[in-house]
């Protein structure tokens, strides 16, 4: 399982379709996936989080939901995914719960590890892509993008953001044989072809 | 803060309504709860685990429901009480997701338990009432209550409820400390008076 990580804005959903692409042209099966997946309980369960009542959850819980919509998620769709030899590309993961809710809202990043590694046992990623960007460039992304819906994450203060930056970068000193951190400041074009060389790279491709 | 614990039937509600009066009497300020303890999220939540839908979620992302909609009552509901110097009489908490999703549902009562302390922190129960009764007979109870709404859990056979009794018992003998364990197929009037001497005694009331 590959993981696409950053913050909002940052290009996670072209990235994963062009690395799809790249994995397919390869031969190989991919299947992409973001939470919560069309599973019907897990949408639910990501509804409640995202509407305007989610204002009231802290981080704690937050991280309780996203667990459980992870969980069903991993079920559903990746573990089949993954036993039928498929590479799995997922749109947002575990680290995301460990940034938001473990670092940035204060829950404690080891809390939500283990949360999640009882939601998912060992449906950790293989590897983590994470696309980093500076904030202010992202913003203007996501300003100039209509397209996009409006969430509560999208409305967050520019500090917020740069602590979600800071924490996945965190991260990826803390994990170096897991992440792959792109510069997703550069085209398009040379982000997928630094993340497609070091995905060939880990994987053996 | 004293949880009422027990089978379906076992007279929970009736035996809180009982122990609040009984308190009250003495002079002190009580709140009755249950989960989701009207918290309108935490009332979605649990609306996920107890519809129809509900079916399809396993005991582990029941628990990370259940924790998440426990962490709102106790922020808005249980803590401010206890800090307030009330007694709080909550009908179910902790020990129901031990047994149900942790012994019988199979989630790992030490995992389950985790994620509760994750979720609530110190607000453990003080002492957890046990109204220990013969599943034969709760469901007698059951069936001639008409005014009970279904729920999935009532309608379980009689072989969950059993695993259901043990598993409470099991966590009694493994906590004698917190746990009053009171004969719920006696009178009611001999269950509340073996119930409130017991937490008399625990309390020095």
């Amino acid at each position: 399982m590959i993981a696409l990580e950053g913050i909002e804005g940052a290009g996670k959903t072209t990235v994963a379709e062009r690395l799809a692409a790249r994995l397919q042209a390869l031969g190989h099966a991919v299947v992409r996936t973001r939470e919560p997946g069309g599973v019907p309980l897990a949408e639910k369960i990501r509804a409640l989080l995202l509407d305007e009542a989610g204002e009231a959850l802290d981080a704690g819980a937050e991280a309780l939901l996203f667990a459980a919509a992870r969980r069903l998620h991993v079920r559903e769709i990746i573990a089949p995914a993954l036993a039928a030899g498929r590479f799995v590309l997922v749109d947002r993961y575990i680290d995301s719960s460990l940034v938001y809710q473990g670092l940035v809202g204060g829950a404690g990043v080891e809390a939500v590890r283990a949360i999640n590694a009882f939601a998912v046992g060992d449906y950790f990623p293989a590897v983590t892509v994470l696309l980093d960007l500076d904030p202010d460039e992202a913003l203007r992304r996501l300003a100039a993008d209509r397209r996009r819906a409006a969430s509560r994450f999208d409305r967050r203060p520019p500090a917020f953001h740069r602590r979600v930056r800071d924490g996945y970068l965190r991260l990826a000193r803390e994990a170096p044989e897991r992440f792959i951190v792109v510069d997703a400041g550069a085209p398009l074009e040379a982000v997928v072809e630094a993340a497609f060389s070091a995905l060939r790279a880990r994987y053996g491709l």
